[in-house]
Parts: C-alpha cells; sequence; structure tokens
C-alpha cells in the first residue's frame, strides 16, 4: 500500500463530503462562505480525516461512519491555521503556496472564517449521533489540547524552551488533534477498548513524528515544495527539535516515533497497512 | 417579580457552574485560564443563560438540566465579544468598564481566549447528552448566525442599509443565540412541540427588542453605567434603527417587539413572569 495513494483515496471521500456540506448552508453571506471554502480547499494533505476515516476502517471494514467527523477534524485544523498565519500570531503571508486568509481577504474576515470553521465542525460532528465523540473533540481542540498549545508556542517565543517544554507543546498543538482523529474513528467503528486504545497510541507517536519533521523541513526543506518559506522558525527564535538536539538526533528521535506507532498497530493485519504506509511517510515527506 | 432579581438569581446559579468548569480545566496553561476567567467573569449580566435556565424551568419546573446549556450559551457570548473587540474589528478599549481582552493582555491572547471558548462552550453542551441541543447551538453561532450577522455587520460599516438589511443583520448576529438559548432551555426541559415553538418565539421578539435598545443606548445612553463609550455605532458609520427610523419611531419598534415577546407567552401561567419581566426590562434598561 503506498501512502500517496492512500491519502489521496481518503482525501477524496473527504472532499466531496466537505463539498456537500458546504453547499448545504443557505442563509450564509456568501462571500464569507466563498472565504471559508478558499482556505478549506488550498490544497491541505487531509491528513487528519484520512485517520478518521482509516481507523473506522481498520475496526469495522467500514469508513462511511467516519466521514462527518473527517469534515470536523478538517474544519478544525483549518481554523487553526487560519488563525496561527494572523499577524498578531504568527504573521505568515503564504500557506500552500497561497495567499493566506488576512492576506487574500482581510483580517476580520480571517478572525471570522476562523469562527464560522469551528462553529460548523461541531455541528457537523453531530450528525454521528455520538455526544462522547463531540467531547473528546472539543477536548482535543480547546484549552488543554491545540488552543492551549498554540498559546504556548507564542508564548515560547525568544525562549529557550527544554524538551520536556518543546514536547509539552506539540503534544498540545498538534498531537491532542491527531491523535483525536484516530481515537474518535475508532470510536464511531465501534472498536473494542484494546483497539481504540492501539490506534490513540498510533495517532500519539505519528503526531509526534509529523511535529518533528515539521521542524526538520522549516531547516532542510525546499520553499517551492513546502509552499512557504523556510527558516520562518528561526526568525520568529521558536525553540524546535533540530535547534535543541542537532538534525542527525532530531531524525532518530522521529524514526523512534515511527517506529513505536508501528508497534501500536501490531495486532491489526493487512488492513492497517495503509497506517503502516502513512507512519513512514511522514518522516520522508518534503512537504 | 422583579427582573432584576430574576436575573441576580440566574446569574448566580450560572456563575457557580462556570466557576466549576473552570477549576476542572487542568493541564491548561495558567497564563491563558487567567484570561479566559477576565472575560467571562467580567460582569456580564448573564441573559443568555438565564433565558436557558427560565425556558426549562417553565415547561418543567427544573432548571438544573439547563446548566450545562447555560455556561455554554455565555462561553459563545463571551468569546463573540473579545473578537468583535479585536483592532480588526470593532477596535474597542473597555468592555462593561474594563479594558477589553486584547487591551489588558495582547493580540494573540484575545484570538486564543475566544477560540478556546468556543470549544469549551461545545464540550460543555455535550454534558447534557443531547446531540441536537449542539447542533442547535452550533447552527446559531455559526456562519447563519452570530458570526454571519457580525461579517454582515462589518461588510455594512460606512454603507446606508434598509431596515430589511439591518434586521437581517441583528437576527443573526444577536438574534439567533437569544432565541436558541429559550429553545434549547425549552427542549432541555423536555417541554412540548408547542411549548418549545411559544419560548423561541418569545426569544426571538426580545432578541429583536434588546438590539433596538443597543442601538439606542448608543445615542443617548450614559458612559458610565454603559461601561463603554456611547457614539461607538456613529463613530464607524454603522446603520443603526434611531439612524434609520429615528429614536421615537425606535422606540415604539422596540416597544412592539416587547408585546409580540408578551403574547409568545399567554399560554403559560405565573410560571414565566420572571420571562415577561425580563421582557419589559429589556427595553428600559440603562445598560
Amino acid at each position: 500500500m503506498n501512502a500517496g495513494d492512500y491519502l489521496k483515496s481518503k482525501s477524496q471521500e473527504t472532499e466531496t463530503a466537505l463539498e456537500t456540506c458546504l453547499t448545504s448552508w443557505k442563509g450564509a453571506p456568501p462571500k464569507l462562505m466563498e472565504a471559508i471554502r478558499y482556505s478549506l480547499f488550498a490544497g491541505g494533505k487531509r491528513l487528519r480525516p484520512a485517520l478518521a476515516l482509516g481507523a473506522a476502517e481498520i475496526v469495522s471494514g467500514d469508513q462511511q461512519v467516519a466521514l462527518p467527523l473527517a469534515c470536523a477534524l478538517e474544519m478544525i485544523h483549518t481554523y487553526s491555521l487560519v488563525h496561527d498565519d494572523l499577524p498578531a500570531m504568527d504573521d505568515d503571508e503564504l500557506r500552500r503556496g497561497k495567499p493566506t486568509s488576512h492576506k487574500q481577504y482581510d483580517e476580520a474576515t480571517a478572525i471570522l472564517v476562523g469562527d464560522a470553521l469551528q462553529s460548523m465542525a461541531f455541528e457537523e460532528i453531530t450528525r454521528t449521533g455520538h455526544s462522547d465523540v463531540v467531547r473528546e473533540v472539543a477536548r482535543a481542540a480547546g484549552v488543554s489540547g491545540m488552543v492551549g498549545g498554540q498559546y504556548l508556542d507564542i508564548q515560547g517565543e525568544n525562549k529557550q524552551l527544554s524538551l520536556e517544554e518543546l514536547q509539552k507543546i506539540h503534544r498540545c498543538k498538534t498531537g491532542a488533534l491527531i491523535a483525536v482523529s484516530c481515537r474518535c474513528g475508532a470510536q464511531l467503528g465501534k472498536g473494542t477498548v484494546e483497539e481504540i486504545d492501539a490506534l490513540t497510541h498510533y495517532g500519539e507517536h505519528i503526531g509526534l513524528a509529523f511535529q518533528i519533521t515539521d521542524d526538520i523541513l522549516d531547516v532542510v526543506g525546499d520553499e517551492a515544495e513546502l509552499g512557504k518559506p523556510v527558516g520562518s522558525d528561526e526568525g520568529l527564535h521558536k525553540s524546535t527539535y533540530p535547534a535543541l538536539l542537532g538534525l542527525e538526533e532530531s531524525r532518530n528521535l522521529a524514526q523512534k516515533a515511527v517506529d513505536d506507532a508501528l508497534d501500536a498497530l501490531e495486532s491489526f493485519d493487512e488492513i492497517a497497512d495503509g497506517f503502516r504506509a502513512l507512519a513512514t511517510y511522514i518522516i520522508e515527506r518534503k512537504n
């Protein structure tokens, strides 16, 4: 199983569902919907939806039950990018090679695009009928998850962080939502407690591998392939894995996280091959 | 029944529940929690929680079932104020007589306070176990409700709006969340379809009365009592009811909305007296 093909097939399912969701919004201001669409269809990899769909498929053979969750996760991820790019936050002008939302429109629109996407995400998850899934996603997205991590990240600029502090930031900022994608996908697929735990651990490990690789790409990546400037972490004086550990040790740590992710999948047969390919892809990707 | 006493008793219930909710967040960055607390306990009237608790009480005699909803509504309302006050939006420096979040802290913190409050709100509502209530609140808060209304409001600055356009903005921006407070409170109290509809209509009418009165207070209000500068709408060249209709006609329209709200309560006995007092209070208030 090729990771690119796997991501692509899950991504197509997600895009169709996102399209259906957006066109169902009658009565909303058309220009605001256009700005939402601009960011939501900006060429993201749809990693979180792929994890939600894949986890449901692994435990039940059916990924459809997780489609509303997949859409919601992409909406939450997109809202966080739109807000993170704002001048008061990371002040980024390019995202995936295109002007960021506040450059393409204006700051007020970008703030409201993010706010609207978050509400839309929670409405979308209610289609699953599972209050506990809404709760887990809200927790992963909020003050002790993604938003809390972004806050710590900004507070950590221009400071020398310890490895422990850096890991805490990333566990919150990106790890929590990636792990909950796997976890809630498995819950919607009615996996056993052991299956849900195994896929949660897989998500935690690839989340770590993903973030270390992001830091490495910001040092050694190709600007054209990344679609954003390299060296932006250094410009913001952010603590990163390469800055703290050096490139080689960072690569070792990422590989260790991938190995741990693969171990977590041990009890699954070839139905989890897509997830296995994905784990390796995450540290080998160029963007 | 005195509206002030009614609001105060509901507000005390809400504040206790909000306090319990905030202290339950372990692992979140303490400074971010402090900034959330600053905005959430800034002396708001807790109108939306009062409506949710009151509606549940009217149909069932028990308001406790609506407490998580009450907290969530106040979190959503507070997040919208924090974001609306941002420099890129209404650029307000004072709110209820205190520096706004981005003045007290900084813009990045204010953006994240709002984002975190929205996630927290949806987690809180899941305590009711009702996915449909999560869905209705998400819809009222989102792109065809509160956020959509705020977008239209900003787009309408420096433009001459028609009365119809102005009403659409307010129906979305403030009306939707006020109406859903009553509606979902009644749903959680297991009201009949007729009761839920009656309380929804009550909410729609007082939402309109509330907004017209806000516009009037921005013209004739007392800055010290309001806790914010008067004349800010004029400064932003916003269309308002007084600007479109004159003060007297605006007051008549607000009175008409209150009368409609009272009519909607016709089928309820004295258990709805608090709601009756509230309707009148809304257009007589000084802040």
